[in-house]
C-alpha cells in the first residue's frame, strides 16, 4: 500500500490534489491509471480513499470514501537539541516520526553547538516518513526553546543524560511520570545545572543501557522505548 | 574519556601502536602530551591505561595498567538483508554496534536487491562505534549468507516481517527463544515462502509496533528492544 499527503483534504472534499512531480511518481513508477485507487491523508487523521479520474491529459484524483482514524500514542513528546551535523538531527527527526512520536522540540542547551534547525526540511521529512510508515496524524514540530523555559512549560518527564546519577530504565520511569516526555541534550550532554533544574521539576533520570550513545542514536533508543511500552 | 584502538594489543604488550593521523588527533584536538594517559581497548576485552612518552620528536604509547572486561549481551544476534542503499546497511552497522549487539550478519533473501556489502567499510564503522560507545569488544561481522543456510545453522530465533502472522512483542518472544537472534528481511520484505520456512525451524513472528517502518528503523529498533532486555 502506498500512502499520499494533502494538507487540505478534509471531510468535505471531493477532490485531492498532489505536486506534478507525484502524478508523474504514481503514473510511471507505480503504473497506476484510470479507475484505480489510492489512499491519501491529510495528516490529521483522516484517510481517503480516490479513484483516479481522467480529464482530457491529465489526472484528477476523486474521493470515494473516508475514514476517521484516532489518534495513537498520544502526548509522546521528545526534546531533543539541535546537533552539530544537521543531517543527525534529521535522522532523529525521521525515525521518531516513523516510530509514532507525536510531538518533536528542538530544545536550546548551555552546550547546544546549534541554535536552530532548518523547519521547511524537517517539515518534508516528516511527510515523508508519515507516508512510509502508513501513519495518519503528522507530529507536531515546535519551534526551538531555551531549557529553563521549556522545562517550566513541561515539567514531568524523563531525562537522558551522561553522567552520574540515580538512573532508571525508562519502563520503571514510565510508571512514574504523568507525561510521555524524553530529553535529550547536544553532543556535549546537558550541564549539570540543567540536570539539576529539570531534577527540581519532577524529571526522572533514564538510562538507555550502560554504553555510551551518540545523540541520534539515544534519540532514536529513547523514541523506540517509551512508544514499545504503550 | 576517549578510547583508541589497537587489535594487536595483548596482555603481554609493553606498547601500543595507532595511526600517524590518530597521533595528530591526540596531539592537536585531544591536546594531550607527555605524560598524560589514554585508554586503549584491542576489541576483544582487554584495555589498557596507557602512558604518553616520547621518542625524540615521536610520541610512543607505554602500556602502564591492564584490564580484563567480562563480554555483556552475549549471543545477541541481527541478521538483516544487504539493503538498497548501503548507507542504510552502514547505519544498522553502526547503530547496532553502538547497542552492544554481538553479532551481525548479512542474510541474502529473495527480495534482496543487493547480495553484497562492503566489508572493509563496514569494518571501519565498528570500531568507530566501539571506541565511540566506550566498548571493548568489537561484534562480529559473518560472511553474507543465503537465507535457507543461515536459518538451518541459527535455529529457534525471531522473525519480523510486515506479513500477516501471529505476532507477539520482543520481550515475550524473548521468554521464549534460546537465541536472543533477529533476523530483518529487506526491503521488499521477506518472502512468504521464507516467514513458513523460519517458523518451521521455531522462529517466533515479532511485531515493532503498528507503524509500517523502513528496514534499516526496523533493525535499530529490534536491536533496542532485544538489548534493553538484558
Amino acid at each position: 500500500m502506498n500512502l499520499f499527503f494533502d494538507p487540505n483534504l478534509n471531510t468535505d472534499s471531493r477532490e485531492v490534489f498532489i505536486d506534478k512531480s507525484e502524478i508523474n511518481h504514481i503514473e510511471k513508477v507505480l503504473r497506476k491509471k484510470r479507475g484505480d485507487f489510492l489512499n491519501f491523508t491529510n495528516g490529521k487523521g483522516i484517510e481517503a480513499l480516490v479513484e483516479i479520474c481522467s480529464n482530457r491529459n491529465d489526472f484528477t484524483f476523486k474521493v470515494r470514501d473516508i475514514v476517521h482514524h484516532t489518534i495513537k500514542n498520544q502526548n509522546t513528546h521528545i526534546a531533543i537539541s539541535p546537533l552539530k551535523k544537521t543531517s543527525f538531527f534529521e535522522l532523529v527527526v525521521s525515525k521518531a516520526t516513523e516510530l509514532g512520536i507525536r510531538e518533536i522540540t528542538p530544545l536550546i542547551c548551555e552546550k547546544s553547538l546549534r541554535k536552530s534547525i532548518n523547519y521547511d526540511r524537517c517539515k518534508k521529512i516528516i511527510i515523508s516518513s508519515l507516508k512510509q510508515s502508513l501513519q495518519y496524524y503528522l507530529p507536531r514540530l515546535n519551534e526551538a526553546i531555551g531549557f529553563k523555559d521549556f522545562i517550566l512549560k513541561n515539567n514531568n518527564g524523563m531525562i537522558a543524560h551522561c553522567s552520574e546519577g540515580e538512573k532508571i530504565t525508562i519502563s520503571k520511569a514510565l510508571k512514574k511520570v504523568k507525561n510521555k516526555l524524553i530529553i535529550i541534550g547536544p553532543e556535549g550532554d546537558f550541564s549539570l545545572d540543567e540536570i539539576n533544574f529539570a531534577k527540581e521539576y519532577n524529571y526522572n533520570e533514564v538510562t538507555l543501557g550502560s554504553n555510551r550513545l551518540r545523540t541520534e542514536t539515544a534519540a532514536i533508543v529513547a523514541c523506540s522505548l517509551m512508544l514499545a511500552s504503550e
